[in-house]
């Protein structure tokens, strides 16, 4: 069927009637979004018309194609290791790519990683590479096929050429009160996840107080949906549930967060990290049809060798002294006890406060800045303890925020059960 | 509160999420938005919210307000009879407007009304009005006033200044999907009204296949939503559910219809139109306090000449040719038997596509165009006998219209009861 048989009126219309369009016609919407024939007051009342009515798995099909289609879809085919790639909701403390793109390669699979930077109370990938003096986001065609073939390991900032359908769709949602609707973010997700090139995905799907998602069965809906668009599409997909009722790991903060990253690349670091990492690695191991043990590899420390080649072609050097913030102040437990919870929204929100993050796409991030979780759920306290400690250039935040932190801690007289961090698989 | 705590998207997101807005945030959005600082696309997904959402009594009437403050209400406190109006929702031959006016003025009212123009099926006022050779829609304040004062009628087109923001959404929603709300619709119409300065108000809500609600249920909530508004407003407001299943009237397009009212004025015509009219009048009479005989007033054939003068002072000549179109066809009877029904919907469009209408709010109307319903529900017709006669400059659309026309007639054996035109009142 021609385009012309499509008008914007008549595609908003069906949608906010509750009747399925056929694929041509989200197709054609979402191009016409794009190149201006649609415009921005109807790309919106379709969004808000999506968010009551959804969107079948084959409207939502067509739409997300439209989406990689509006770009380049990068090719890949000269890559000759197995393509793997993971994508995150985002939660605090979440450094989990800085590791498992080291470890899959190290494993034999080529992990091509198009990251983001933080907005809001989460952190961004490319912000914390970025604290690794010289590192750069950008690289061409030519030097990302030579890393995925000698290293198997890049993390690399968005083209604007990367399904630019979805910049000016979430420019739109932003602004208009279309954001939290699971097809437009699933088809978000996955049109710049599929438009990367990879050949099997995993999602890590966050639920809980610090992430996107805090109710499960809302996680689950929109990793089911998620992981149809992938497989519609020819990526073999699956997706795990995770916890982000706590920060992950112990360090909130890109300089922090690299630090901590580099223990669990030398075989140390927090169980829950690891834990994380380890079972996205294995999922992706899978996928890529590779036999390997990446818990053993991991904890080998060999993984680090991998991540400073990865950090060296990009310019980076893991050995020069990263930015640290120049204050530092310990927020006190009020009393004793067991830490029964962590509040991680209130600590990735605090974390941006000290400097750490960005309230708006314009701001600068400071890369010293951050918070060291001290009492993670199921450590016991005596009151006047150090639960968190607070790095920031800014001291009167470091006061500011002092006192939410204390409130974000819960502690009780008994120890409590720690749940795995890995709460589901849906493939 | 001051408009400094609201914003766009707060008020975007309480709305989609059914939580009810205090007041004074819908009254800023409607400023806001009317003043540029809430950009098209924010208003849009609120129109669409609002589609789905609906709004409360309160929400509305704050919304309504803002609406008629974003231009100048009328001040009418000059005149010296009692002041009422009429608002039509539209309808396919409906003329009353032309009767009405000068009838409740030959009873002591003063009618101030403010009319539109044809689109869609659907005529419009001033177009037949424009159909009287030197009639001008426009008339300052000064003779405005005059007019109502000396004579009783005006009808006038709006000027840019009567609630602007109502011109400004409905461009918006006009090409996002959201004309069909019926708080919507409600603020749209109630605003002009209240802010053309009546002090008492009697709505025709059409019910039909001809019109905009073709649902009674959908119009009864229409009505009672428009009644509290004006209500509240402090404007006296009740309504009529009236049919518009068939045309109203012989008449459809603008000449033959100032024809048909001209037939009216003079205490003939349709007696559709005559009980449609006068049961309008009965109402306004009776809100405004006054105490006559609107049928025994029509019937005497003496409001012609209250006509001729309201006519006479914005420059028109009733006595004047009147544009006529060259060519006629009949469309003929294709069967024998009662007509059950005639489409009015179907004839509108057919008007339309002759000539009398509109598709776009840029095109010319040609006066002369229309159709002449010569055999309404309950003739009966030999086969070959004409069912309409078509008014046209154009000979190929009056052979293209000609088998839609035959369709929209059902032609059966038996009489059918003809249902009284007027179906219920809303106070």
């Amino acid at each position: 069927m021609s385009s012309a048989s499509w008008d914007a009126l008549s595609v908003i219309l069906a949608k906010r009637d509750g009747r399925e369009l056929p694929p041509e016609a989200m197709r054609w919407f979402v191009e016409a979004y794009t190149n201006g024939q649609v415009a921005d007051e109807q790309a919106a009342a379709m969004c808000m018309a999506v968010f009551f009515n959804g969107m079948s798995a084959a409207e939502l099909s067509a739409w997300t194609e439209a989406m990689i289609d509006s770009g380049t879809r990068t090719d890949l085919s000269a890559v000759n290791r197995p393509l793997v790639d993971k994508h995150s909701t985002g939660g605090v403390g979440d450094k989990i790519s800085l590791i498992l793109c080291p470890l899959v390669a190290a494993c034999g699979a080529a992990m091509p990683q198009v990251a983001g930077r933080a907005l809001g109370h989460t952190g961004g990938t490319i912000d914390k590479m970025e604290a690794i003096p010289g590192w750069d986001p950008h690289l061409g065609p030519e030097a990302l096929l030579a890393a995925l073939n000698e290293v198997g390991a890049v993390i690399t900032a968005a083209s604007a050429d990367l399904a630019p359908a979805d910049a000016k769709l979430y420019a739109l949602r932003d602004v208009t009160g279309t954001v939290a609707s699971i097809p437009l973010i699933a088809s978000s997700i996955m049109s710049k996840k599929i438009a990367s090139g990879t050949a099997s995905l995993v999602l890590d799907v966050k639920v809980g107080r610090g992430a996107f998602m805090t109710d499960l069965d809302q996680a689950r809906r929109l990793a089911e949906t998620m992981v149809d668009i992938g497989t519609r599409a020819g990526v073999k997909t699956t997706a795990l549930l995770t916890r982000m009722d706590q920060p992950l790991g112990r360090a909130v903060g890109n300089s922090l967060e690299v630090d901590e990253s580099i223990d669990v690349l030398h075989g140390g670091g927090p169980t829950d990290v690891v834990a994380v990492t380890v079972a996205l690695a294995t999922e992706m191991l899978e996928l890529a049809g590779i036999d390997a043990d990446p818990g053993a590899v991991l904890a080998s420390g060999v993984v680090h060798e991998v991540f400073a080649a990865m950090v060296a072609r990009q310019g980076g050097d893991v050995t020069a002294p990263r930015a640290r913030a120049p204050y530092r102040h310990a927020v006190a437990a009020p009393s004793s006890g067991f830490v029964t919870a962590v509040n991680a929204l209130t600590v990735g929100q605090a974390s941006g406060r000290l400097g750490a993050g960005r309230a708006r796409k314009e701001d600068d991030v400071d890369l010293g800045a951050g918070i060291e979780v001290l009492a993670p759920v199921g450590t016991e306290v005596e009151a006047g303890q150090p639960l968190f400690l607070l790095h920031s250039a800014n001291e009167q935040r470091m006061a500011e925020v002092n006192d939410v932190l204390t409130a974000a801690v819960e502690i009780g007289p008994e120890p409590p059960d720690v749940p795995d961090v890995v709460i589901e698989r849906i493939a």
